[in-house]
């Protein structure tokens, strides 16, 4: 058995059964393609999904599928190929969610991008109906991504999707739609020219075979495989039952980092997002730097983190400070007025002061003690 | 030993000791306000802030005090009071944090509210540089609280704690202002009105007695009793470097739930909200019923989590919505086609059909079967 017999065999398997059907994977990756495609040409002593799938494969020519595929520029990858991404293995032990689970049966790909290649990739998806505000931060991350050397994946909705890839494109990175229908589709029409884009500079994938239309069930079934391409999924806006918390889920399910970024809670596209933190499935972060430090092995991409501007108070013990907020603004003040206010013994008041002036934060006039103009407040 | 002794000689700790200063707090929990302030009076053996606090002494009396105090409505609440708000000994095992810590010597008080009613309070804090969108967060929040029977306490400070009270009492709360000057002074002086309604509605708090000014210093002590008297610790919007994280600090060291609300990854006085519950320092909420099913005692206050709405769809099972997406919107198609798009036998979808059919979600026309207008995307 060569591995083409067994690319014939999945080719006809991915077009008989459904993307993602656990029935199906379950047992393609239990007892072989061949043994089950075998199995459904006989045709004896088969029922239920099996008898239906035995009924299609009548309709069905898997050489001339291939050979189609090809001059289409499309190539069907399959588990033993070099380019399969072993990632995706992690999928066999995945329990089901919405009846889809396990390892594709294969994947339909085109574009120079090698899918062996994505093992560093991120999952950058959210709402179509993304606001202004999400389409610019899931650019600025896909572009952060992709100028780390971080490939990106997503679907190719309209919204997040969209704005994931063209940032991606802009950090001159790879990026990948990963489809619910047959590769060869544009879906949305309007994403006709995103697509073919994709198709040549990065990839387009896609579990279905050549043809097939984008259904509720094929999401369902392509969201289990950006989660498990990626070593990381960002949510950037999801409404509360968005698909994109479909994706989130199958991440955690894969003990991939989920992540999600927060935005006013006031927008319903950022609602989706806000639960999932509120609940544990996501992390939060606010920026590619985030992601990345999230995502990277141990102390790669460590980031600092964000800290107020460093003033001059900071270099001042406790005592030198409330001396120094005891200090007025505008007129003088005796030190012992200050230290009455401050509510501290003279001699350490005038000790403080003693620092305070060295340290060029208070100065002196015919009143006394008043703050310098680097200490105003 | 009267509790009224006991009254005197914590009067005269309170004037001649910083607020929340650890060595003193710990000394006086331990051996007692009364024998210390003997010591003190006594004023042999003593050393570094026990010599300054005996020296500060001899400018102090506290009958005086506390009979002033009693003229301007201002009582002086120790451990023992019937008023006394035991969560605050809490404070007595937690470790310092800028050198502050310890239950306080006693609290000035101002104002109807009683402090042992503040057990089921929940602290709302935030920026002085808040956002119109931050102020009307936490207005709402301080509402719903109020509304709900939970006390609200915060600061005095511009910004989200003005708001949080504005919200408390348009929701016919009682709402607390805990101080880092002494209660008869207004800081800032353009809340001296709101202070004033304070006073007359709730209560104006602080371990500072009377005439003490506001500094830095006593922010920090202040901001651990914020966190200790209530609950949890709501952060409405807050700046990397911003006090009110002090006080989730506080409440994180005193195992009292902290909250953030999140806003736009753009917004400076939403960082340190981000920043802490990235980091675990807090969970997120997105309103008020989130913040009282957090602070809640266990079923009190259970949240039903937001769903999308529930559309016809819902009901259907996934080979039932695979044949729905498969059926055109406008023209109709026969059975065969749409089991060929939708890669299903035509027994199963004729099944289908006839079930959405039953449904209410197809329609027959002369070419064949289309959306109904029930399920139109």
């Amino acid at each position: 058995m060569t591995l083409e017999e067994e690319r014939v065999a999945r080719a006809a398997l991915s077009r008989v059964f459904e993307p993602g059907d656990w029935r199906i994977t379950e047992m393609v990756t239990r007892f072989g393609a061949i043994g089950l495609y075998a199995r459904l040409r006989r045709g004896d002593g088969l029922s239920g999904v099996f008898a239906d799938a035995a009924a299609r494969l009548a309709g069905c020519d898997p050489d001339t599928e291939l050979a189609t595929a090809a001059r289409l520029g499309v190539r069907f990858v399959i588990p033993g190929d070099q380019e399969w991404p072993e990632q995706l293995d992690d999928l066999a032990s995945a329990e089901p969610l919405n009846n889809r689970a396990g390892t594709p049966i294969g994947l339909w790909a085109k574009g120079p991008v090698r899918l062996n290649t994505l093992a560093a990739s991120v999952a950058v998806v959210g709402s179509r109906a993304a606001t202004t505000y999400g389409d610019q931060l899931a650019a600025d991350i896909g572009r952060t991504l992709a100028e780390a050397g971080s490939p990106v994946v997503s679907g190719a909705a309209f919204g997040i999707d969209r704005a994931a890839h063209r940032g991606a494109l802009a950090g001159g990175g790879p990026t990948i739609a990963v489809l619910a229908c047959g590769v060869d589709r544009a879906y949305p029409k309007a994403h006709a020219s995103l697509l073919e884009h994709l198709a040549t500079f990065g990839a387009v994938v896609s579990e279905a075979p050549l043809g097939c239309a984008p259904q509720r069930i094929r999401f369902l079934a392509r969201n289990r495989l950006i989660a498990a391409l990626t070593r990381g999924t960002v949510i950037v806006e999801a409404a509360v039952r968005s698909g994109a918390l479909n994706t989130a889920n199958w991440a955690n399910r894969l003990n991939r980092p989920v992540m999600g970024v927060p935005g006013p809670v006031t927008s319903t596209p950022s609602g989706g997002v806000h639960q999932l933190i509120r609940t544990g499935g996501a992390a939060l972060v606010t920026n590619g730097q985030e992601v990345l430090e999230m995502v990277g092995a141990v102390g790669e991409h460590l980031l600092e983190e964000p800290r107020g501007p460093v003033g001059p108070r900071d270099a001042l013990s406790l005592k030198q400070q409330q001396v120094l907020d005891a200090v007025p603004v505008s007129n003088g003040a005796a030190a012992d007025s200050i230290a009455r206010v401050a509510g501290l013994a003279p001699p350490e008041v005038a000790t403080a002061l003693g620092h305070l002036h060295a340290a060029g934060l208070v100065e002196q006039d015919q009143d006394g003690w008043r703050l310098a103009a680097l200490a105003h407040p």
